[in-house]
């Protein structure tokens, strides 16, 4: 009973404080997209690839959140107005990012000159599901060398998306990815979702991706 | 404070379990392996590929951890002396195998007639690192799409291997991986860890593989 009602609290408390930064957000006119996938799947190779093409449409900063290392800030560094490293590994959740942790990293980001934040969650395709951060909309990659069986595999992640991406399509020749029983899967899951097929290597597909993220801020910047 | 305590406990009773189960699979002379990797990493094609290759040598049983779904359970029916899935959907930790759960698990399987036994750990780098399940040996599957950065991004899980298993080989030509900065990752980490290349698709490897697995089957029953 004991463990029931302190995973309860914990809950109740991140939902507060994401609802807390998004109304940080939103006051500075600041639209925030949380990016999560299995480790390796390309999250950071989104950021990079979707800041390369909104250069001088939208001014990006970066939240990177990770086990370990400071690998991905340093990849993101080049082109994003500011990046933020959350190291997860001795924090009560180290298997994803949570409201507070992003909490903390709102304050150190210069929200007056940002439109956009790019929150790439720690490579898990489980926790990060159980944990709102304040965002406004929630994306998750899933790329070809995983399996076409993951919706099914990890359902949560997928109901809860605003938009799914299939990366790695460069690779399709080499694997048996059947991306009609995928779509179908995450359809079936989740009808609103938008799908999105790309290779960040290539840059195949990521014109369709970035017209939907300038439509959303667009859209949020409107609203205010 | 109180957080801290309720995860001290649930680590510590997860110990007691996991101590309990060793115990369990030593009486019945079984060799316990515990497989870890992210989604997709390839998991089960070992599995499935492990039983064909070892099939008259080793009597083999399957434990299938998933959130979801049973197909992974599905596939490795064909070859197994027992399979038994566990579903972690709605357990405190789902994303994680716990003691706990090999524990009923072991209840359902014919251990007397039973060599060996494949735990297939639920798709996730980070938390299956934090629980023992009473296994003999601790095996990583990361798989070259993943990227050679993984040791640097998820130390936990390789510290504790007692192999490595570099997979999807096959797809090397198409991917930007070096083999050599992973391998010198690893053995930074954790020097004693085995490693091995290999491509569950194709076959390649998958000998050396299997003789480590038949080697320590081996020095165990000798030991009894």
């Amino acid at each position: 009973m004991k463990r029931i009602e302190v995973i309860q609290n914990i809950m109740e408390a991140n939902e507060t404080i994401a609802g807390r930064n998004q109304q940080l957000l939103d006051r500075h006119r600041v639209f925030a997209i949380n990016i999560m996938s299995s480790p390796g799947g390309g999250k950071t190779s989104l950021i990079v690839q979707t800041m390369a093409r909104l250069k001088g449409r939208l001014k990006i900063g970066v939240i990177e959140g990770d086990v370990a290392s400071t690998v991905d800030a340093e990849k993101v560094q080049g082109e994003a107005r500011a990046v933020v490293q959350i190291n997860t590994r001795n924090m009560p959740e180290s298997c994803s990012l949570m409201a507070a942790m992003i909490e903390s990293a709102l304050n150190e980001m210069p929200l007056g000159d940002i439109d956009l934040i790019l929150i790439e969650n720690v490579g898990n395709l489980i926790c990060p599901s159980e944990f709102i951060l304040g965002e406004h909309k929630r994306v998750v990659i899933s790329s070809l060398p995983e399996g076409d069986d993951k919706p099914t595999k990890y359902p949560l992640i997928f109901v809860d998306a605003d938009a799914v991406i299939i990366n790695k399509m460069d690779l399709l020749p080499y694997l048996d990815f059947d991306i009609a029983a995928f779509r179908g899967s995450v359809s079936g899951l989740n009808p609103e979702a938008e799908i999105f097929q790309v290779s960040c290597k290539t840059g195949e597909g990521m014109e369709g991706w970035c017209s939907w993220v300038l439509e959303q801020v667009g859209s949020h910047a409107t609203e205010r």
